[in-house]
């Protein structure tokens, strides 16, 4: 089931809903993170509609280094344990909308990713329960403006700019992420293409890991990490990342 | 005017108000980011109600080695712009609410701070104009696992974990933060002692420095870094936070 978030024609609040096949979207009582997903009778065209980030999340759980060969390309180790920063909800954007590239840096950058979305708080959660948690899948784009990241060490500067973390465009609540193919393109050229069964930390271990730290709310967003083959892009591009069996999330950059 | 949150008796809805002389709150008419803050003529007696942190932040933005004195004692250099990191709204507790000491970490330590309550949405403010986005001030305890974060070298982790930002007792709307004494206690002994005054970037120009980045939204909070004497904390202890001109942050250690 795909679950979005969208305004409908000529509204300015929004509504959870399940795309269905023929673009159409069957609003849904409640919110998805609220007990059963039930369809109401009111529906609306997909392309009448400006689909939002699928989630509104407290924070969002980013993890760094956690494909070998990206690790390698940044010229750092794999850490033992998952490497955790946060990315603010004020970075958050949905699947259309402009990444906007800061004045302050000269080298920003796309990093593909499979996101977890929650369904329900979860603290001290074991990895053999971890799916009980889990609304479903995503794709996100963790932008990073890489010479700060650099400059700072620290990760948060690099990885916060307002936008600079695209989520969508919608919450896949069927998918099996042990080994789904991860891309991007920009501009429609392929960048980067690996597959989740190389993460180092697979997602029920991050799962464990993080919510042995911090109550995980549901919405609340876990950046599983990005594979080899990051890079620039610039104003006027476009850039997708597309998980398979969730689909393509597209972002203009200005 | 001290703007509190808190439980009423027997009620598990958290209220705004503000506290009076007397020890008596008075509640105010919707929150006190939604514009005027207008008392109402309902009051409760301080001692009967609990209070809560004094406001939901959707981010906490901390600075590091923002006090020079600190940055030595931690052995690292006062970086030339602010150094920022975040703590996930997960963590934060009220006064009188226990830290809670992971497992996982043998080094769990306070850091005092003043702390900065925003008023109004703030994006691209100029330093000059700061004050305008600004509610209050409040005492906050950036609880560190030190030696995670040593670990990890990434800041996350070690200041992410549940209960490690207490915020409060209270937002002070009535201060001048270019100088007030910022002071933190174990068990009634004095453990730091410093001004604001030695701040390496002031008030005002952490929120340009952030508000250049990202939005602040209101309720947000930043955590404007701890001056020389951090220390460690072990359950049975309690730890203060005192600001001048705010009063005082007490936590059980668990």
């Amino acid at each position: 089931m795909k679950i979005v978030r969208f305004l409908p024609p000529g509204k300015d609040a929004p509504l959870y809903g399940v795309l269905k096949e023929g673009g159409i979207i069957a609003t849904i009582v409640a919110s998805p993170f609220e007990g059963m997903i039930v369809e109401t009778s009111e529906e609306y065209d997909e392309d009448a509609c400006s689909l939002l980030a699928p989630c509104v999340p407290t924070k969002v759980v980013a993890v760094g280094l956690n494909y070998k060969d990206h690790a390698q390309e940044l010229g750092m180790e794999v850490p033992e344990e998952p490497l955790i920063f946060l990315k603010p909800p004020s970075s958050v954007i949905g699947h259309g909308q402009s990444i906007v590239c800061p004045g302050v840096s000269q080298q920003v950058e796309y990093e593909a990713e499979l996101a977890v979305v929650m369904g329900k708080k979860a603290k001290d959660v074991v990895a053999a329960d971890a799916a009980d948690y889990v609304l479903g899948y995503t794709c996100l784009n963790d932008v990073t403006a890489r010479d700060l990241q650099k400059k700072d060490v620290q990760f948060t500067r690099s990885k916060s700019f307002d936008t600079f973390c695209p989520i969508g465009p919608w919450i896949e609540t069927r998918l099996d992420p042990s080994s789904v193919q991860v891309r991007s393109f920009v501009n429609g050229e392929k960048r980067q293409d690996s597959n989740t069964s190389q993460l180092v930390h697979p997602v029920n271990k991050l799962i464990e890991f993080i919510s042995s730290i911090m109550t995980l709310e549901p919405g609340d967003v876990i950046a599983t990490g990005t594979p080899f083959g990051v890079g620039r892009i610039q104003p006027g591009d476009e850039v997708t990342v597309e998980v398979e069996g969730i689909g393509r999330l597209v972002n203009p950059v200005s």
